[in-house]
């Protein structure tokens, strides 16, 4: 049998305002467009429509830096009371250049800006921050669905990341709720029996990615997307599945 | 309208044997499974069936390593005629330990092992070496494909990548044809009006992530997938497409 896998954009959402609930916007999206949601189903949501309902904006106008943030302005050519924002929600400062800073977010992801960003943000000086937990946020629209269909999804909250040693961005999965987020192929056996050693497959990240294809970077509106078909998902209910994918007390054989 | 992109798997392509014509295979089993092949579909085909179709097999009972492999064996406990297959892929070793070499290949891409890989390849003593020069197959298959059907697809030649800072692999485009590999937003107007100046996304990276998604690993036996209604496609005809996500010449923010 062929296999196949359908990714389907949501493109009815609107505009989201603080307070609105993101779960019901995809159900009423859905029932809009007229896709009916199935068991199995991954929701990726962009993440910056969670942070608007989650009321993650922030005024710069309302920062005062601290003098660590002014040194790393003036170094930077930034503004410093960007620069206090990703550094609140920063715990180790990796970087910082003209360009962007690379910082380790308290959750633990490696990140440029620690995801403060302004772009698909209304207003001059309002930065989006990411959502405070994006495993918690999965979880909350996983189980709204669930009340509000019957249906037991799997949710991912998706972030646009820079890669190191590769030109363009990708989405990755930084919130995730219901399924196991790693394909472990360790100690299966290749097509000819050959043990596989390393095979660790980001399973997330790659629905993440995929998603995208069909959200793009927010002129188009579409900010969520639903992936089906996935023969290989396997459901899980613990929280915090996105540490899965974080390095952190992990080795990381680029570095060490 | 609701945007949709289709991932479909192949799996009536058998095993790939030297001299096989990997466009062929793509044809006939597309026809055997019933699936009519489109314009502006991108093909996606696993690295490992076209580096074996090309011979691209290496038996290390054959290899004599050199004292700089011996030298880097004995250090990272590996057999040092597999680190000779791995040197002679690549132009700089950067990092070498006991779980992997980090080095740049020839073609400038930065990944494990230079992708000498053993998983999916008969015989205990014979690895895997990537192809060649990877966007001049995605070329040869994808006129191919156009000689034998009309059909002016795109072709991705993916291969599983570890990722700097993030637990599990997933594929990366290694080979490129047809397609421009970047969409560039930069310049762009986001929802409010807000210039993008960062955007700038790795779309053949997220196509052949999404691709994995019914390929999987080997084991799975879809060693092709085809990805279908991507909206935002632009032709692309020059050679050496998968340059444009190499970070080589251009400034890699998380290092420098």
């Amino acid at each position: 049998m062929t296999c196949r896998v359908s990714i389907i954009g949501l493109s009815k959402i609107g505009f989201v305002e603080p307070r609105d609930s993101i779960s019901k916007l995809i159900v009423d999206a859905a029932r809009a467009e007229e896709v009916e949601l199935a068991d199995s189903d991954v929701i990726v949501v962009s993440h910056k429509i969670v942070s608007k309902a989650e009321g993650r904006l922030v005024d710069i106008l309302t920062i005062k830096p601290s003098n660590r943030a002014k040194s790393v302005a003036q170094k930077t050519k930034k503004d410093p009371r960007v620069i206090e924002v990703i550094l609140r929600d920063s715990k180790e400062l990796i970087k910082a250049n003209r360009e962007a800073l690379v910082v380790r977010r308290k959750d633990g992801f490696v990140c440029l800006n620690a995801g403060v960003d302004k772009s698909n943000v209304k207003g001059d000086t309002i930065y989006a921050r990411l959502p405070e937990n994006p495993d918690k946020s999965a979880t909350k629209i996983r189980n709204e669905i669930q009340e509000l269909t019957g249906r037991k999804v799997a949710v991912i909250i998706a972030d646009t990341y820079s890669r190191p040693n590769r030109v363009g961005q990708v989405e990755f999965a930084i919130g995730i709720s219901g399924f196991e987020p790693i394909i472990d192929y360790r100690g299966h056996k290749d097509l000819f029996g050959y043990q596989l050693h390393y095979k660790y497959v980001g399973f997330a990240d790659e629905i993440a990615a995929a998603a995208e294809l069909v959200m793009g970077q927010g002129v188009e509106r579409t900010p969520v997307a639903i992936v089906r078909g996935l023969s290989r998902i396997k459901r899980a209910n613990a929280i915090g599945l996105s540490k899965k994918l974080t390095v952190e007390g992990n080795r990381d054989i680029f570095y060490n």
